[in-house]
């Protein structure tokens, strides 16, 4: 096994599910920190920021990181923006979203344009209405750039599957005839940009994650090896159908050794 | 040609455009009240009751008819429900809609239930909220029956092309991978009750109308003769594209004669 120089790590149904601790997961992320290894928790969430993330990493589920351990799909998405910007690009947006997407891009310089922006960025929004929808619609009409924050058709809360950030892009889709261009995994921005940031090689890293069709596909589309856990959506049977196989497996994170690898 | 007993007459892009007048349609719809030839305009939308078509047409186009001459989606939609329930079956249903589509199912002793319905109706709402979004999608991942009004992307508005019921539907669509019945055009049933409803066979009936995807696909999978006017949507390249052709093309429906067929 190689010595990984970073760590990339999903969230929800990886490190957690939910409000349930995964106390293995945890001795994991310790070990990584013991071990003075680079990580960040890279995460789909828009709707919150990196403080509010490791707010309820730590009163949740007494894990201890800082704000830089953690990259969200706002802040992988205002990044894609601010290098596609460059230096002479406009800088507007029109935005479908919450919190952790709307101060991402603002504080790339974006600002909001409901008319003719140049960008149009679809992401979860629990506030959303069909006037928000209906602006999205008519600037990407016009001409807009229409970017997905990420393709998940549904987030896991206590009531049941609720909407997902693909979903509400979907509906855009659906009535522009416009296929939009997505950040957050499986495609590999948010890892590149990740790594950029901690100035590793994709081949030094290793992405860590419970999902196949996000975690496991972005690691592959980043050229980064992958280790799955079973502990969230995934399982051996439907990844065993996959024609691309994760580079390690292993039913939970206390099977994981930094300097062995995958252990009995 | 046949001596049509009854038409089916769709409204925008055929009867008017929008607030535009067709002075042409509007002879044509008073030659066939002259002539005692029974008809009903079918139309998609499903936010107006009858009564508010009927007084489009008569403030707007000068066009005189009674209710009873209009059959819309939200009927269609009811009527669909109220066969499908029987005389045994559960009449309660969660409605993403307005009010033409949730009168019509009051009308047929649909009540209200938001969690555990037999049916989710999702159709345009331009009140449409995540949380109406997630309601619907919660109940349909728990069992009840998916109907989508129809699945027209968009609706033609001052502003430009809005999102349509079929966006709406798609959203929900995508977040519970299920697929819905639809009930509007294209698909055969607003046609079938409307000549249920006036007692005529689909072969003495004539379907007119502008959109090829929807009109002409209606009167196809109802099997009923089709004339399209290329006053709306289609174009005559569109059109000659088609495996299966209209039965009758007409630049407006002034080149239409009730007795003898298209004209020049």
């Amino acid at each position: 096994m190689k010595n990984y120089q970073a760590y990339l790590i999903d969230l929800d149904g990886t490190v957690y599910a939910g409000s349930k601790q995964y106390p293995k997961a945890k001795a994991f992320v310790e070990r990584i920190q013991a071990a003075h290894i680079p990580f960040k928790f890279v995460t789909n969430n828009t709707t919150k920021l990196p403080v509010d993330v490791v707010a309820n990493l730590a009163d949740n589920h007494d894990i201890h990181v800082s704000p830089e351990n953690v990259y969200t799909a706002g802040l992988a998405t205002a990044d894609f923006l601010d290098q596609r910007a460059g230096k002479t690009g406009k800088r507007t947006v029109y935005v479908v979203g919450e919190i952790g997407l709307n101060q991402a891009l603002a504080a790339k310089g974006f600002t909001i344009d409901e008319e003719h922006p140049e960008y149009v960025v679809v992401g979860l929004d629990s506030d959303v209405t069909y006037e928000k929808f209906a602006k999205a619609i008519l600037a990407i009409r016009s001409g807009s750039t229409f970017i997905g924050t990420n393709s998940d058709s549904n987030i896991p809360k206590a009531r049941g599957l609720m909407p997902g950030a693909g979903a509400l892009v979907d509906l855009v889709r659906y009535a522009t005839q416009t296929e939009p261009i997505f950040v957050g995994k499986p495609e590999p921005i948010l890892l590149q940009n990740s790594l950029a940031l901690m100035g590793i090689a994709p081949d030094q890293a290793l992405m860590v994650g419970d999902n196949y069709q996000t975690d496991i596909l972005a690691g592959i589309h980043a050229g980064v090896d992958t280790l799955l856990t079973y502990t969230g959506v995934s399982t051996p049977d439907q990844v065993a159908q996959q024609a691309i196989q994760p580079t390690y497996t292993v039913p939970d994170l206390a099977h994981w050794d930094l300097e062995v690898g995958p252990i009995d």
